[in-house]
């Protein structure tokens, strides 16, 4: 499986949230808590918004482990962002490059994803030609992952974000189903527009991979008390993590089963997730 | 576009041919004289069939340029095959990673091309749907090439081959014209099951990319009188080649536009390639 | 042996001088013009310095050819910059390794080279002997231009640069004398402490590599008149180059042989570069 | 730190010692259990005499983790060998590349290595003046590792073996205390000809990283008993390793501390190792 990070509020360096933390992501990738597997060695991706930038998404992914790779702490060093997705993967089996790394990007949209969709390799196929034709082309690499981003946006991602994720997760059930899979999905994923951020929690056994998420700025500021950027975070940055970056009692709150949530201006958003069959 | 060679014949070290001639076929991934590129830097990749291994061949590819690779350099000269095929890449597009280098392989089969489906993008959703759903999964790539071979083996590749080969040309041509893509293949291949080898010379609109063949041993015998190794080879020896190797005068024979030849025990075959619509 | 760009002035996106020129220096790692080598695929770097940000520079370095690197593109597209170096190599025979790519950095400097010691495996050992010990640990990788810098912050870089280069082109010439190699240097050369730039041009023989430099910002203004940026450059902005990035007439004045060339506020300097015996 | 394995013997194929065994070296790449570090993702290398091959050994190394690399496992299963050496790398600092992969190779020779220099920053120019200036050049990476296989070979390993190991370590230990390093040598090591091997266990401090030996090709046959390949293995064959690939009772002896091994054809030797100092 995977470990992934999305971050949304005051611009901060990468670096803050990538390599400072006890339990980085960074360290994550050596050394993972909560993961099924401990070591996320199989590649690796950030997605940010420029400050002042285009609106679409810069990307930086690498398929060697992040702990070592030299580009990727000069990248998180030098480059501030109001908003950024980062992943560290494990591979279940689909091949190491760059085209499987995590987050995905389609125009403003970036996705990334934890899990996995079981026996893939037999629903494939049934999955990929579900994708809107128009869509097909973008479709660069070979993971699950990578298939539920352009099915959701098939089912209007950009219009009904909520609902179009429903109708990914109901879709993949349904094919499950047909051949046989019990459970075929197992999923925490993160998706943006560069505007907003939508978390989700959900695996069809009921029994999903951790997800947490901070529920104040303040939490963040007492996680970092020497850290001067940090103490100027505004009220409404947050973080949405697959793992707790640190220890600290009452920083993080789980997301619960079966829901999801959503990180924006104003008061945030807790609701349930429920797979629309097709 | 790419360039390639085809060896069968007593068991050599893959470094006689891949890297000792003159234009050898690393010297050309950094400057060919016949592509339409003269770099083919985005990768490059070995398939050989060990001398009393087993039946599935071994493959050897990597993402970078063929002129620097180490691993490559130490491959070369410390295996001996009887049977091997090589190719350089120069992307048309596609990302530059492992699973789109030639030579592809299924089971004890291995394929590998220069020339490109054009507007690939456009035609590739209406290719992928006529692979056998079985083959399916086993598309790790991105590419053309990959779609062309999987759709071969779905046409009975395994017991027709030329006929197979050419249902593929003409599945491709149907879907160029769907789609009002004018002159769709363009194709040199070779594609071998570790016993016989079999290249193809074709384009839609007739003017192909280059391939030529060594006629006799002693041809190549010619070309390297100081070589002892070539000096024993024997008869059946034969290379097929997207360039020269070298500018011996008659030691290489172009193969003519929309053909196929097939290198086997015995007499060798040279035959017209017509495609077979749908 | 290589290609290179200095820029220094108004802040620009870096893809403006990296992708987007005719000629431009991605388009010289596949088609040098005036280069030894007319590939350059053998790894490449840019370190720039941030707007705003940290006075040490940012490198990404990469050991693949530039002309297929995902990241390059992402970087160059959303980075923003009013110094920058970038090189794309091509390798005089050491390993192609990210440590072997320029620019190399120490704190706040950047240094990157065009050219090679020639016979370096023979010299090399007399020339490391004399870096100071200090500096002696931070040497990475296995280049002639690695060496070459911090030859040059041994002598004194930091406080009389053109001084220290030239104290490092005579120490290279007088240890060639004493191993009988004739013409031992050969040299491109920019290096910045992030305020200023000094390029120089200069071979043992007398007949070095070319290299430009941008007379004057509305030369810059001329090549692309269509571009909004370019026509909001201050008329400190200027570039070195190790070839012109477009056929425009008049844009471009060559580096005399043997001189310097120093870009900073106020009048830019340009003087006799005379190696000095140690 | 690292995880290593050597093998001499009757020839067999190396996927049977590098793939197959429960808590196989690649399994150790991500599941080490007896190393300083579990994670050995730095990198790794395999180092092998063909059978009637030349006298000079194959490499291949790469610098992702070995538990990902298609290349590494298609080497292995096509790759038969009488002799090898594998390794699996956890940097300690100095940078993932393939020069920095073990096994290093001089002619005949392999060396690698388990352990390091402490503050081989501090230590490492005066080792470096003291390598034969004729094999100066050869250094091409950055390792402690590389550094004290050039002093073994200046000192004599191809003659004396042991003496030029212990002279080494006396060096490493002298130029230590001249820099106030306490306990700077920790090490395991094999090397080899192509004939006999020779594997060291040693550490200043006198508490080494574990090194184990199978006594007998019987110990291997019961661990394997459905492995008709590993009946048929001669009486002289042996391994030696840093871990024990499996948790077979009996099969393995650990190396005593501060001793060295010779595995040959004839009785094996055992012996103490004695740093001799400059």
């Amino acid at each position: 499986m995977c470990r992934w990070l999305a971050y949304s509020g005051t611009p901060i360096r990468l670096e803050e949230l990538l390599y400072k933390p006890r339990y980085s992501l960074i360290d994550q990738s050596m050394h993972s808590r909560q993961g099924v597997e401990t070591t996320n060695g199989d590649g690796f991706g950030v997605g940010w918004y420029p400050v002042d930038g285009p609106a679409e998404p810069a990307l930086f992914r690498g398929v060697g482990p992040a702990w070592s790779d030299a580009n990727l702490r000069e990248i998180a060093r030098s480059t501030v962002s109001p908003l950024f997705l980062a992943h560290i993967r494990a591979s279940t089996g689909t091949a190491v490059q760059q085209t499987n790394c995590h987050p995905f990007r389609h125009e403003n949209w970036l996705w990334l994803h934890n899990g996995s969709i079981r026996e893939f390799a037999k629903l494939k196929r049934d999955l990929v030609l579900a994708v809107d034709p128009r869509l097909y082309a973008s479709l660069a690499g070979s993971t699950d992952s990578e298939v539920m981003f352009h099915l959701a946006l098939t089912f209007g991602l950009r219009d009904r974000p909520v609902a179009a994720v429903e109708r990914m997760a109901g879709l993949v059930e349904a094919v499950g189903r047909a051949h046989n899979v019990d459970n075929p999905l197992q999923m925490t994923v993160a998706t943006t527009d560069g505007d907003r951020v939508w978390a989700f929690r959900y695996s069809s056994e009921g029994h999903s991979r951790s997800l947490y998420y901070s529920t104040e700025t303040t939490a963040l500021q007492r996680l970092y008390p020497d850290n001067a950027r940090l103490q100027q975070l505004s009220e409404e940055s947050r973080l949405v993590v697959s793992e707790p970056l640190a220890d600290l009692e009452g920083a993080w709150q789980p997301v619960p089963e079966s829901s999801y949530g959503v990180i924006q201006k104003g008061a945030d958003e807790l609701g349930r997730f429920e797979p629309a069959a097709p």
